[in-house]
C-alpha cells in the first residue's frame, strides 16, 4: 500500500455525491488524497423525474443517462475512482450481498475518512438505511475473522454530509470545510445534472451561505477567514487530537 | 500584543479546573499556549465538606485553605495565571457585575479557545448557570460597542470539560485530547486538592479509561495510538478546516 | 380522477385505527372525504387475547373475528373503504411485497394527508415499523420510474395518530382536531371492540382530555372553542401555508 | 375593540424582524393584519460593527442611526406599528419592568400570534433569553389578576422565526409560508440595513432555498406550489384546527 | 431527628400539588411519612380566573380564597404541613430571599424525596423555574458551608409530577405509584378546589388512564396489577438499588 | 413452575455479558435467582483479533476458544444456563428463526426482569439491532395467539447494560446497582477472557466509578452506602411501585 491518503464516499443515488460533498472531493483530491465514490443506485426511479417524463422512456435508457451525468460530474470533481453497484433505488438493496461488496471496497481503499447521509431522512428513507448501512460495512471491514488475512480497517470518521432540509433531517453539521479555491469545480459538475437543473441555484446558494457560516466560526468580523463557499459536514464519532483548535 | 497563542478556562469552583481539564492546561503550556485560569468561587461553601468538618472552622479560613490547594494545583499544571473572582459559591453571584469582570478578562486575553462546564446539571446548578454565563460574555466581548476601542474579541471555540456524571449532565464528548506526556503534572496537580482525596482515584480512572477512548478512535487494534492518558471535550461549535481529518 | 379529496390510513392492526383516529375518520367522511383504511394485519395473535382465552380457538377463527368487528367499526365510522392485506402480526411481514401492494393503494387513493403510527414504540415494534414502512412507500409512490405512467404521488402530510402510551413513545403532538360533532360514532366504533371492553373508558377519557387541551390551545378562558372531544396528531412534515393561523 | 387581526413580533436587536420574519409581516399586513413589532434594543453594542468602526462614533449616535434604518424598514414592510424598548443589549434588560412594559403592548395588541426567536441560541444568549421572556410574558398576560379589569390574553401562537444557523441553534421549522408576493418589500426593508450589507445576498438565498422547500413539500414535481420565496417558522404550541390539511 | 421518612413538594401555586401528586401525598401518609408541602404563591394572579370574574375582587381576598381551598386539599390528604411562601405569581419572586427559606424548610424536613414540576413548560414558565430553583436549593442545602452546624442533606431524590400537558412539557414518566386505596381521598382534594372546577374530571381521567398503565407495565393481560387510579412521575436522579425490580 | 425468581439477558457477542452485567448476574444469583444468558455469536469474526493473529488460525477454532471463555466467566459468576445461538457475528442474523428460538426461551425462563444493549451504537450496528431484536421477541413473547397454550410473557422491565462509550451511544442510567460484595467474582470473570486482556482494567475503572456514583446518588458525604463498585443500567420501560424511594 503506497502513502496516499484516501477517502471514500457513500452515495444513495448518483447525484448525492455532487451538491453534498462536491467541494470536500476536488479539494482533498487537490491535496492529493485519491476519493471513492461509490454510487449505490444511479436514482433511476426515484430521482430522475425528467427523463421519466419523455416519450418511451425505459429503465436502462435512464441508467445509461444518469451514468454519464455522474461520470462526467465525478471528472469535473477530479475523483479517482466511481463505482456504480447497481442494486435499485425506491428502495434500495441493502442486503447481505450489497454489505460484502461494500466491504470489499472499503478494505480496498482503506478510507482515512468516510461519508455518507443523514442519521434520519423521513422524506427518503433510502438515505437513512444507507447510513445504518455504512456503519454496519464499517463495522465489518474493521472484524479480523471477516476474511482473514485481508488488511482490517481501522477507525476512520464517519461524516454525514448535508441533506436537502437539515432542520427535518436532525442533522447539525459540527465542522465547515473551507471550498473557495474549487468552488468552480463543484459547480462545473453541479452543472453535468442536466436532469436536476431546478437544484443548481439550490446548492450555490447553500455553498454560499455555509461560507457566511464559515466566517463567523471562524473570527467573524473580528478576523474570519474571507471564504466565498463551504461545505458542512456531521462527524458521528469523536475526534483524537494533539491540540486543542 | 504578541504572537502567543493563549486559552481561557472558566471555572464555577476553585478545584473543577484541574479534574476536568488539567491536562488540556499542562499539555498547551507545553506548547507553548499561555493558559489563563479564572475561578469564580473557591467553592467555599458546597465544595469543602473535610475542610468544614473540622472545629472552629470559619468561610475565610476556608477560601484560605482552597486557595491554596488551588494555586499548588495551578504551579503543578504550569498555570500561565490564575485569577480568583471570590463571587461566592452555592450559588454563584453571576450578576451584571461580574459579568463585567469576565468580559475584561476575556479581553485581555484574547482566547484562541475557551473551557467551561456542561450545559446541564442537575446536581449542581453553579456547573450550568457558568456555562450560561460564558456564552453571555463572550458574545459581549465580540460587541464591537461593548467598551468601544478595545480590541474585540473574535470566534474562539468553547469547549465544555468533563463532569462527573457524564451521562445525566447530558455531555457528549465531540474530541478527545492525548494527555499522556503530562499525565504525571495532571496527577500531582490532583494530589494537591487534600480536601477531596476521595477523587483522585475517580479522576485516574477516568484519564485512563478516556485514553482506552482515545485509542479506539484513532484506529484501535488496527493502528490506534498508544495513548494512555486522555481527556474528553464537547464543542459547542462548528469547527472550520482547510482539511477533513 | 375526481375533486373529492381522499384520506389513507395505515393500521399495524385491525384496532388500531378505532382508538387512534375514529374521530378524524368520521369527521372527514363527514366533511365529504374518502377515508380509506388498511390494516396491515388483524392482530391475530397479539391483540386478541380474549379470543385465545376461549376453548379450542384457531388463528383463522380469530381472524374472522377480528375481521367483522374491525368492518362494523368502520361501518360506524363511515369509512369509505377498509382492506385487510393480512400480512402476519408480532411480527409483520412489511417485505418488498407488501410494499408493492401499498404503493399501489397509496397511488389509487393520492391521499390529501396521510396517517400512521408513532415513530417509536418500545412495547409494539410493529407500530413503529409500520411507520417506517409508511414512510419508504410514501417516497416510492413519489417515483416517476415506479411503474411509470402511474399517476405519481405529490406530497401528502403525514400524520401520526395518538399510541397508547404516549409519553414511552416520544410522541408529541402539534395538532389538535375537534371531534366533538361525530364522538357519538366514535364511541360506537370503539363498542364494537368486543374483544377490548377493557380500553373503551381508557379512550373515552382521552378523547375527553385532548378536548381539554383543544380548549386550552384555542384560548382558554379568555374565549377558547368549546370542544367537547379531540385527537391528537403529530405532523412529520412541515406545514406549507398562505397565512399563520 | 375593532375586528381587524392583529399581530405582534418580539425583535431582541432592530434587525431581527427585517432578516427573519419581513416577509410574513408585509404578506399579512397585505391581508389587512395590524402588524406590531417591538425592538427591545437597537443592537446597539452588538450588531452596529461597521458604525463603530467610524471615527468618533457614540452610543446614541450609533443608536440613532439603528433607529433610523429600523424605521425605514418597518415603512417599507408597511408595519402597522413599531416600538423600541432601548433596554440595552448585549445582554438585554429583561427585568420585571421590561416585562410590565411587555405585557402591556400584548395586551393592548391582542395579537392573534406572536413571533420572537429560537429557544437555543449559543452565538447570542440575547436571542434565547428574549424567547423566554416572551413566554413568561404571554404568561402573565393571560393572567386575570395581573391588572384586573384589562381584556385578559387568548391563547395565541408563539412562531419562532429563523435564526442565523438554524442547526446550532436547534430549531426545526413546521411551517413555512410563501412570501413570493411581497419578496420585493422584504428586500427592499434588507436594503434599508446599511450597516449590515454582507447579510443582504444570505438572507436573499435564505428565502429563496425555502422557496425549494415549500415547492416541495407542497407536492415536489407532482404538484408543487411554485412559491419563488418563502419564510420558516416553527410553533412552540400545537394547532387546533377543524380539519386536517 | 426521629425515624419518621418525610418527604417535600415544592408547589408553585397553591392548587398544584392536588392535581399532580395528591395521590402520592394521601399514601404515602398512610404509609407513616410525614409530606411537606411548600406552595411558593396562591396563584392569586394566574390560576383564579373565576375568582376575579366576581365583582370587586381583590388581590387579598383571592389569596384568602386560594389559601382556604389549598388548606381543606391538604387537611383531605392528611398533608403533615403545609407552608404558604407567598412570593406572588406570574411571575414567582425566586431571588436570595426565597432561596433561603427554602432550604430553611428542606433541611429542617430532611426529605427522603422531593417533588416539583416538569424542567419545560412553555405555557407556564413559573413552573420551569420553580424546578429549577428545587434543583438549586437541593445544591445549597446539601453544602456544608451554607450554615455551618445545621445538618445537610443527602441526596433526595427528586420527582417531577405529571403537567398539564405532558407532551408539550417533554415530561416522561419513568415510574407509576398505585393510589388505588387513596383515591377517594384525591378526588375529595379534588373537589375543594372550587375555582376550578374544570379540572375536576379532567385529572381523574388522568388517574384512570395511569391506573391502566400501571397495569400494562406491571404485567399487563398475563399479571398485572389491578390498579384503579395511578399517577406517574419522572425521576431526574438515577436509583440506587441492591436488586433489580 | 416453580417460585424462583429468573432473568434473562441476551448478549450480541459471547463476552458482553461479562463485561456489562457481570456483577447483576453474580449478585441475583446470590439472592436466588436463575439467571439465563443467550449469546448470540462468540463474537467470532468481530471481537477475536487476538486469536486472529495467531497462524492458521480457522473460524471454528475462534468459536471453541471464545466458548470456552464464556463458559468459564458463567461458572465464576454463577450464572445458571448459558446458551449459544451461534447465529454469526458482524453481522448478526436475526432473522425469523432467530427470533423464534429467542421467544421460546423468553417463555422458558419467563424472566422478572431482561437485559440487552444500548439503543444506539455507530461503533457496533450487532449491539443495537440486538436491542431492536430484544424488542420484538418481547412483544412476540406476550402474544397470546403465538404457540397458543404456552405461558405467556408479563412485561419484564428490559434493562440496558453498559455500553463501551457511553455518551457516543446516548445511554443514560437510571439506576446504580450496588455490586460491592460479588466483585470479586467478577473481576474473577474478566479474567477469563485471555482474548481481551486490554479491557480488563478499563471495566474495573467502570466498576469503581459507578461506584462513586452509587455513593454519591445514595447521599453522598452526607450519609451515601459505602459501595465501593457498581453498575450502571437504563430502564426502558417504566417502573411500577407501591412506595416512592
Amino acid at each position: 500500500m503506497s502513502d496516499t491518503k484516501t477517502a471514500l464516499i457513500i452515495s444513495a443515488h448518483s447525484a448525492d455525491f455532487v451538491w453534498r460533498c462536491g467541494g470536500a472531493i476536488a479539494l482533498h483530491q487537490k491535496k492529493g488524497y485519491e476519493v471513492t465514490v461509490v454510487c449505490l443506485s444511479y436514482g433511476e426511479r426515484g430521482e430522475s423525474a425528467k427523463l421519466w417524463k419523455q416519450e418511451g422512456m425505459t429503465l436502462d435508457r435512464v441508467k445509461v443517462e444518469r451514468r454519464k451525468e455522474a461520470e462526467a460530474a465525478a471528472q469535473a470533481l477530479d475523483v479517482h475512482d466511481i463505482q456504480f453497484f447497481d442494486v435499485g433505488d425506491y428502495p434500495l438493496d441493502l442486503g447481505r450481498e450489497t454489505q460484502d461488496r461494500m466491504v470489499d471496497v472499503i478494505r480496498a481503499v482503506q478510507p482515512k475518512w468516510m461519508m455518507s447521509h443523514s442519521k434520519w431522512d423521513p422524506y427518503n428513507t433510502d438515505h437513512m438505511y444507507t447510513t445504518d448501512f455504512a456503519l454496519t460495512c464499517r463495522m465489518i471491514a474493521q472484524a479480523w475473522g471477516h476474511n482473514p488475512g485481508q488488511k482490517v480497517l481501522g477507525a476512520p470518521q464517519l461524516y454525514l454530509f448535508e441533506p436537502h432540509q437539515t432542520e427535518q433531517m436532525e442533522w447539525k453539521p459540527n465542522v465547515f470545510l473551507d471550498i473557495s479555491e474549487v468552488w468552480d469545480k463543484k459547480r462545473a459538475a453541479i452543472e453535468c445534472m442536466q436532469g436536476q437543473e431546478h437544484l443548481w441555484d439550490f446548492y450555490t446558494n447553500v455553498a454560499e451561505n455555509r461560507g457566511n457560516h464559515f466566517r463567523r466560526n471562524s473570527g467573524g468580523m473580528a478576523g474570519g477567514r474571507k471564504a466565498t463557499h463551504a461545505e458542512g459536514f456531521q462527524m458521528i464519532f469523536p475526534q483524537t487530537v494533539d491540540e486543542l483548535a
